[in-house]
């Protein structure tokens, strides 16, 4: 059994990494911690969780996490995971970072995108960044991972693997529409259920902290104009990606490797993914039209933002690093309805 | 490992248990049949599914599947289950039903709420009622188990402990709120999207077919006056209890075997359940109310329709009745956001 | 042109009021009073109302508004009209105020349900209850209006006339659930999009403060067991009723006077109202079903907690006191879809 | 009083369409009419307009319709308007199409499209695109009025006036988000409510009939690729427009004559418009952003498919055409909430 930790339970990408991995055969929950509900009992914090888990949250205490855990999951708001993840390393532990501070590995990019001072810049070279299709050798060793980010996950899924395809040089149009949950529990105005119950908008244009790592792992060899989106839904991603190709050409051969992918599902041409068909699974679905009256490529992706972009990944990347099969605790299909 | 089939796959309910089964450690899923379907790939069929199951849908065989089946799993609407379970129970194998056909014992109660004869009446008497926490024993040795109603498994659960409780004579009123997967996928113009978003109605006053079940499995000793109605949320039923007891009482030592069983949260006076709590697992939460203004007894109770009120239900069954852990496959908390 | 002011338009129940304001042929609206939004541009803080509305939000001033105005409307939360409602009238301003403050005539019961000390008291003998089928004379000469509350009007429209019917003298259960909008503007994580869509709930069992403002306009002849719930929508209020009577008698009759009320609908025996029906309309729809299994009457209604539960009411109060059409502003069948 | 009739008022436009009209003080709807509910009262077919609306469906009959009105709204499915337009017009009716059928003025365009050769290409020229903003004049003696598509009044409002800015060469994206309502009210089982809700997809990549009125309207000088998708809300369209100019520009001057339009609201730079803010209303908000790192132009639009999209822009039309107060009849912000 892996005995593992939660850093920020409570959270929703916490919440979901619970759920999967109380119900996970391999592993072992035997700690959560957090800020607001030290002392309390997870089942009165959560009541999702009676019965089924007998914890109680825990006060962030580094030694005593790396001394019990085999790894460790933090999964706090942006910005505030620097200073427990680098606490837990420095005390020895495997750490898996769902949040966003060691996905860049340029901290000036950090600096402009999330308007802070990164203070543990040192760590983010042995930072490995956790899409376990492009980075499965690197995570089997892995002592910190950086788990991808929900809307890059969408995206590079379908876009790194034509990174050597005639993609030409015009901007990648992303237009991504997230559910609700992408945003957090933090409350707001704008996700008050009657504001957002019934409304779609854009936001972040230009400015969204996902571009660099978009970009980062498409190697920075395109741009990407990434325009972020909510609807009223609670969970789910749906990516349109148009690109402008020098020249017609077939995706197919490109996405190969793919087969061997579990969560990977290539539609193909004509097929196009549904936010239900991966609904509460740890599938990323894409297909694609060629528009041959515009010489445009469209690709199509959908993922679940908190299983596949979120708590799903961070588990494969778990079974990845202790040598699990990889797909264990994950083995679900989309929830339909 | 225990091999199942499932016959009506396609539906809400045989979605479910589908990626129910799917996931299960103990479970091989080794036919699935579908009349509308057959010889078409489950993955095609399904997308949720794809690169998870590699079956095909078969035409409905009751010889094959028994000689392939440690068990088989109906699906398939309301009186139309009669005629495959009895071709399955003939052919020898031992088969759980997630349809309403085998659930009522008297078939002059079948013949009034379903409007049809009651072809394979001789089974009635097999038949175990697959509600876990009263049937457990029968469950055991059970060739063929009627799994219970959504509605019903949230009324009979917080109800049937009460009966020797001074319930009063005046019938029990059950409100309860459905998601609208509940009504199934056949297409209505009452489902139809814009027609049942922000929407909210009652139905079926008085006649729905789940009054008899209800008040067979509270043994006849009470009338419920059950009125159901339907909400924009695809699952989960919300059920309010109001009982005018002789007197007050305190239901809380009825309940004391519930601490037992897995799935039965009993979350005690003044403590409410959320249909947020119970989504996508097999829990049923309750809680209650004592008014003394009025009177009355008011008891609230949560379940997923598709889980804990069909799927899960019928997966926990299959554990009993092949001595697997009761639990396997289903230790999930409410999946929350 | 009737000329008016609201006082706290930016609430949800102001805001409707300001939208059916500014729609109307015979009124004006001259001032709109915000503690929170002073000094600012209507559309800049309700981006809703750009280009039609060229007002700022104004700090509330008694003898200014009283000064420029026919009648004030007054939207604050519950609790907090009573300051600003004795402002108004002590500086002649008619008032029709949209919170709970003006409902109920025993300060005690005040008290009790609000739990707040009644600091205006004395101007409860002339607040009109602004239900206009059963106050339409009051209303003509009113100084002060109550409008009623949403859950009040779902259950008042249907009982009222039944109360010399033999409603028999168990308690009327009323189940009523309501969109979120009901719950007002103010952040709740109760109310967080992804913590309430998919969800359903019972809450404040018992203990609602619209319980003794439902039995005081029925006129105390009855008890109600009330129960309210939340589901995943914007708008609208669906009450399911259901009433023990001596024996079975014909509802019918006692509607009569219904037939010529613009906006109650009785669509009789069998009909049942649905939410869509009367969504962004002033209409509240009733109809009924004998159970005769069980000898008890189900009424089931719908409103727009916003319309016909709030604003609407609040303006057809205002037609009747200045001798308008009473359908001016309002003649606006459902919203479907 | 204009006198107006309506055939297919039982669909989604010509609902909302009645909804309007009955509201609209210089408006006397006399007939409607629909095949599939011939002879039965409006109220008994659509129960949001019981007590509203007296009239019974008629059989088209373009003769009498003719004869009674003053102008004709036609709402029927695509390709099913040309049959009853020509009939009307031959009668000498003023019609006002909401269907697709008149507004392609290249007949061979429709039949790529539309899969249907054209019956009535002799009206074609006399048909007038009811944009308000850029054919008022025309309208103003129109006999026949091609109201226009949902989509493209979201697209064709922000990008007409840019026409002679430098747009530059390559093909503008436009990814629109729609709710449900778009759809219209025939079954299908994309959109049945459990399949539909929380989800989210892409549809009819490259082949939406809606393209080749887009650039029509563009006036066949930029090529535009257009993805529609669906969202799981009822009513409201969100578009997102990239833009890739041949250098940044300004586009505040371009909109100078927008200041006059009643409803068209220019946001104006980082200022970005949401769906709610126009629900149930007639506007098309829209705002904009330069993102300086990809030189690209970002244009964000909102509008109410059913209101501003469809039946409120009829009304508009109809107001422009028999001189009547142009807002006349939909002096309504949007509904928040």
């Amino acid at each position: 059994m892996i005995r593992v930790g939660i850093v920020g339970a409570t959270g929703y990408g916490g919440r979901e990494l619970l759920r999967l991995l109380l119900a996970h055969p391999g592993v072992e929950v035997v700690a959560v911690a957090s800020t607001s509900a030290s002392g309390e009992a997870v089942g009165e914090v959560l009541p999702a969780f009676r019965k089924l888990c007998g914890l109680h949250f825990e006060t962030f205490d580094a030694d005593s996490l790396a001394a019990r855990c085999d790894a460790v999951f933090v999964g706090v708001p942006g910005g505030q995971s620097m200073a427990p993840v680098a606490a837990l390393r420095a005390a020895g532990a495997r750490v898996l970072d769902i949040g966003a501070d060691f996905r860049l590995k340029d901290p000036a990019l950090w600096l402009q995108y999330y308007k802070k001072e990164h203070t543990a810049a040192g760590l983010l070279p042995e930072s490995v960044y956790g899409l376990v299709p492009f980075y499965r050798e690197a995570l089997r060793g892995a002592q910190l991972v950086a788990v991808p980010g929900c809307y890059p996950i969408s995206l590079i899924v379908p876009l790194r693997p034509l990174l050597d395809a005639p993609l030409g040089a015009t901007p990648i149009v992303a237009d991504s529409v997230s559910g609700i949950s992408g945003a957090g529990r933090t409350l707001n105005e704008a996700f008050h259920y009657p504001e957002m119950n019934e409304n779609l908008k854009a936001y972040k244009l230009g400015v969204h902290q996902h571009v660099p790592e978009i970009e980062q792992e498409l190697l920075n060899r395109v741009t990407v104009q990434f325009t972020p989106h909510v609807a009223p839904l609670t969970r789910g991603i749906l990516s349109t990606i148009t690109v402008r190709p020098e020249r017609e050409f077939d995706p197919a051969p490109y996405y190969a490797a793919y087969a061997d992918e579990p969560f990977v599902r290539v539609l193909g041409p004509g097929a196009l993914p549904e936010v239900k068909h991966v609904r509460a699974s740890n599938y990323c679905d894409f297909g694609w039209h060629h528009d041959r009256r515009t010489g445009n490529l469209l690709i199509v992706s959908a993922i679940d933002n908190l299983v596949g972009g979120t708590a799903g990944m961070a588990l494969q990347c778990l079974n990845v690093m202790f040598g699990l099969d990889e797909s264990e605790g994950l083995r679900f299909g989309g929830m339909t309805p």
